[in-house]
């Protein structure tokens, strides 16, 4: 069974009744709930944990590792970081959420800015399906409609994805590479765009059942 | 010097009045002028013409040529067909534009339906640059705006791109990949999603601009 | 369970003594047993069989179609390459196995020539991974070793693979990249080199994981 | 006209005669004088000089930048290297050369270890060409053969390249992609294998042709 560890930065919930409402636990709650519910095996891990929660041992013990950081990505110690980076490239999945395009994880393992445009205006996202076949987007129409969130624009400065699986369309004009396959060593990393702490968008289905998705695809092969 | 052949179907300038006064001589006509203009060696060919003016001779003397069909895309000889593929195969550059994507020539190379979305209500297109360092994008800012077209939207039934350099957003909801760069055999295809015979998207500076900067990537090397 | 249909030309093994000794019962017979034995849910279809084996229902049926032919790849009916082609951008996967490079299938598919150098001299060939945490090279060391095979040279004229898996070297001077995979429409595709008639390499059993693996890969996801 | 700056850590040479008997002037020297040849600007840079000869200045006033290292990469400063990245990802080309893969500044762009097998035994290497359209690949035969080489071999710890346009055979046994090409940012990265301080690899016409054509494909497009 694969093993999750759920990392959360868990600053906005404790910090702003708007985000508590929506996440009361912390997002990281909300998402190991769905997962668990779908049959793995989850733990989580926070930014405040002593080594943000991610010991050596945690993530010997972890098959897919998702992350989902905001304002205090310089926070974590690049000791940590380093070590998740050896255990992506021996093989760990991670799944990037979100506002962790720009964490210190995702950008060491990209080697790009990772920059992007963004707009906070509670617009409509259309998430749309590039590549129907992918096991990823298993069980998902040809398109997610997120009623509110923030918008993420191109150019997103990360290398061309091994795979390019939803490409998303908002209200506002732009459009933007959101679901992103990458290898890198031995491990499998999806970047997955929605998100935001300020909408309930891990609780819609569709956005868990791809979580779900990639959380799979992600899990290291035996070797 | 590259010399381009621009090839077109030119049924809907001489069949309809509307289409007329947008290319009073043909789609082929303006495209070779801004070609021209750039400094290419430019000659024209047309479905009408006998072998569709593509015949050994011409087609051995074509670095790059480009397509644009539409609604005789069956009338295309299986014979041309052939003779083209093997040309691009052996180095020939190719730019599918717009409805070509239906065409003989593209469904043969890509090995996929090539299919797609469509919606005719003259709404606004946005072509974001994905890649900007790449040079089909040169000169090229973040963003190619088209007032009116026609819409094309995902999931466009084609192989991954081996570089994707624009995405478009629809008005109306949809994105599309439209700019593909392909590599087959030692030809180089670039297939280009603005165009319709009923806006000036061609006389669109900006549109002028990727046109030619593809044609001269599409250029075959010595070998 | 994935259901798998193995199809095979099956004509050198009734025409050759010395390839019926390696292959008794066919090519099919010994994919189909170690695939049988491996869990999956497997039958056989042979070229002179009635539509190849390959009616519709057959296909509708089948998750994962194998293909190996070599000397009568012309005799294969457009209607039934028709059909299959559908199937795969429909979803079914497809293993293209040795010298299925030139299958009309294949060709169809890739939209190349699909040529490539060979020599028969029963020469070593090193099948090194090149992604080694790719689930195709699960259980897989860095390097399988067939003792004597035919040799299969770059340049390979196919599109470059979305994912390449494998890289062959051979003992005359020659690489080639041996394990390919492609998405088209919704179905996979892996082409996988080894496996010569008058070699015994299906009955390898490092052969056998990775013809295994690439049909639990190219297993088509539930849309 | 393409600025070049060829950088070379420049120790093997004052070190050891049998490098200096190869590269008397040092491998940095060879190069300038082989592109100088063929009608680029060139200047080069070396780890000893202040600033290890890439000052902001003469990075802004750099195309394209070569790239060779071997020995002495921790030497190389923190603050060097995150300049020279911000300039590829702003634009500037990159080419990594032979041990190269190690440096900080590949290992920073490509995100994962770069490790490689390797042997010293002057064994023959012959470098294919998998994509003989790519403008690298311009003038240059199916093969290259290099006499005598230290040889490297998969798994080579990279990113899959955006376009594998060499792939190598080693006589004993091994194979590799010796011809990558990387897009980061705005900027284009080419990793060429050839190239050890103890052979005279350098000399050889194809390879120079080789590193020319990939500084043409390097240069900035115009933004």
């Amino acid at each position: 069974m694969t093993t999750v560890t759920v990392w959360n930065e868990y600053r906005h919930e404790r910090e702003d009744d708007a985000v508590r409402e929506v996440y009361p636990d912390g997002i990281h709650a909300t998402i190991a709930e769905f997962l668990d519910d779908r049959g793995f095996d989850v733990q989580t891990a926070t930014l405040d944990d002593p080594e943000h929660g991610l010991t050596r041992e945690v993530l010997d013990d972890t098959d897919v590792l998702t992350w989902w950081g905001h304002e205090a990505h310089e926070e974590v110690s690049d000791e940590v970081v380093e070590r998740v980076h050896e255990r992506v490239l021996s093989g760990m999945g991670l799944l990037v959420l979100h506002s962790g395009h720009y964490s210190k994880i995702f950008k060491r393992l990209m080697g790009t800015s990772c920059g992007l445009k963004w707009r906070e205006s509670g617009e409509t996202e259309r998430i749309w399906t590039v590549e129907p076949g992918h096991p990823i987007a298993e069980g998902i129409d040809e398109c997610i409609e997120v009623p509110e969130t923030e918008m993420y624009g191109e150019r997103f400065d990360v290398p061309a994805p091994d795979t390019l699986v939803f490409t998303s369309w908002f209200e506002g004009g732009e459009v933007f590479r959101s679901g992103c396959c990458y290898r890198r060593g031995s491990g499998r990393i999806f970047y997955f765009r929605p998100g935001h702490e300020t909408y309930p968008i891990y609780h819609q289905p569709e956005i868990q059942t791809v979580v779900a998705n990639a959380v799979s695809w992600a899990t290291p092969v035996d070797t």
